[in-house]
């Protein structure tokens, strides 16, 4: 188990102390942070608790929207808060179209200034950006950037060690190109997070996701091809979703478990 | 308006006869038809309401489905119907993932068998194969086809006079790669749909449509892009929707009409 971790959202709705406890009992290594709970706790009180358990932060979500206005202070304080934690990469989802604007590649164009800005500081910080590929149903208000080979592509003008991408199976899964642009993210996978493509959608749909396992997604194949190209680090599960967030804490984490021996690990190794 | 065409879903819940008369009475030169309002009324006769009132059909949706059992055949009677009705093209809708399975690659490889089993036999009635990507969000139950730069990849193979593809701005606007892979379509853009991006996403995401330029995609920047590479087809407006399938009809083809002066006309020119 020593590569899997769990992202902070799939247990929504509990603090980060019982998840830090639950993943001590289950014998998860590591997990995801995002930055609402932290506001709650106090950053340098997480960072003890999760080092006290002898856990480590896999990323924290979340930076970017640079497509609003006053993003830089929101996100230079992210990466502070990242340092703090000891994260070792703040995930960026990019922002949506502007209200009203119909200017995507105007958008775009925004990501890679900021992205400019923004790499410095992180370096400054012992902190690397992940750029992240958001499903294309997320364009119009959460990403305009959608696919690896378009992460890539703005994270390539910068050094590997300052701005990486994140590979996220829910995300990336039904891309023609995948397995075509994944050796070019060889060095650059920031975060490799997994959850499962499930139907119908969601009413909200950024809680549609199952747990690995449940959908469409070969998530054996991907884990295989993302650890063929070097992927060393962990596997977070991130998976967004009201039933299972209200599920009992210690089911759910024992079924994390469980999916990560059967899917993941056996091509791990 | 002499390249303005009504998908028939826009309108869902009319006869045929409604439809074209309506496209009569607004000065609308084309409809694109559905298989299951044919079957109701008769190929024949649909072919003769549409012909005595003057319009054109400028497609027929649909074939397709190929990561089914026994499509061949529903494919044929597709072709047969196209070709009674003087439709220049079948829409094909790929299929998604077969029951139960993982194996995406398999399922892309299946289109392409089909489509070779399929391009003579459009060849032959005069009717072209329109390869449709779909949406991602769709990729797991409808469509393995998802972007246009793969469904060029799967048309290239075979003449362009017998397999082209689909350009339809709801599936593809938010595609990192479309202004990169549309010079590759010219000469191979069998139909031209337009509807626009709107959130939230309905509950029936199939239904989750908006008018020309109610939503988040530049329609005028695509159709440029569309008519420099030397598309002289129609436009046809394909919404679904319920809400707008509930209006009253006059309402809905004045508003087409209207949004197709605004919005392509003066490119198209």
């Amino acid at each position: 188990m020593n590569r899997l971790s769990v992202n902070q959202i799939t247990v929504d709705g509990r603090s980060t102390r019982e998840l830090v406890e639950g993943c001590v009992r289950h014998g998860i290594p590591a997990v995801g942070l995002w930055r609402e709970p932290l506001a709650e706790t106090g950053v340098e009180a997480v960072a003890k608790l999760v080092s006290d358990a002898g856990l480590r932060v896999s990323s924290l979500c979340r930076g970017g929207f640079f497509t609003r206005p006053g993003c830089l202070d929101d996100n230079l304080r992210a990466l502070d808060e990242a340092a703090v934690l000891g994260a070792p990469c703040l995930v960026l989802v990019a922002g949506g179209l502007p209200p009203g604007s119909k200017d995507l590649p105007g958008a775009r164009a925004k990501v890679m200034e900021m992205l400019a800005v923004l790499a410095p500081e992180a370096a400054a910080r012992g902190v690397r950006l992940a750029l992240e590929g958001l499903h294309p149903m997320f364009c119009a208000d959460r990403a305009v950037v959608a696919t690896l080979g378009q992460a890539l592509a703005m994270a390539e003008p910068f050094p590997a060690a300052q701005v990486g991408v994140v590979i996220d199976a829910y995300h990336l899964w039904w891309d023609p190109r995948l397995a075509e642009d994944l050796p070019r993210a060889a060095g650059r996978i920031a975060s490799y997070q997994v959850s499962d493509w499930i139907l119908p959608l969601a009413a909200d749909t950024l809680r549609s996701r199952g747990l690995p396992g449940d959908g469409h997604i070969d998530l054996t194949a991907l884990t295989r091809d993302v650890a063929r190209i070097g992927y060393a680090g962990d596997v977070e599960v991130e998976v967004m979703n009201a039933e299972v967030a209200a599920r009992p804490l210690d089911d759910v984490l024992a079924d994390l478990v469980r999916r990560h021996q059967e899917l993941v690990l056996p091509v791990l190794a």
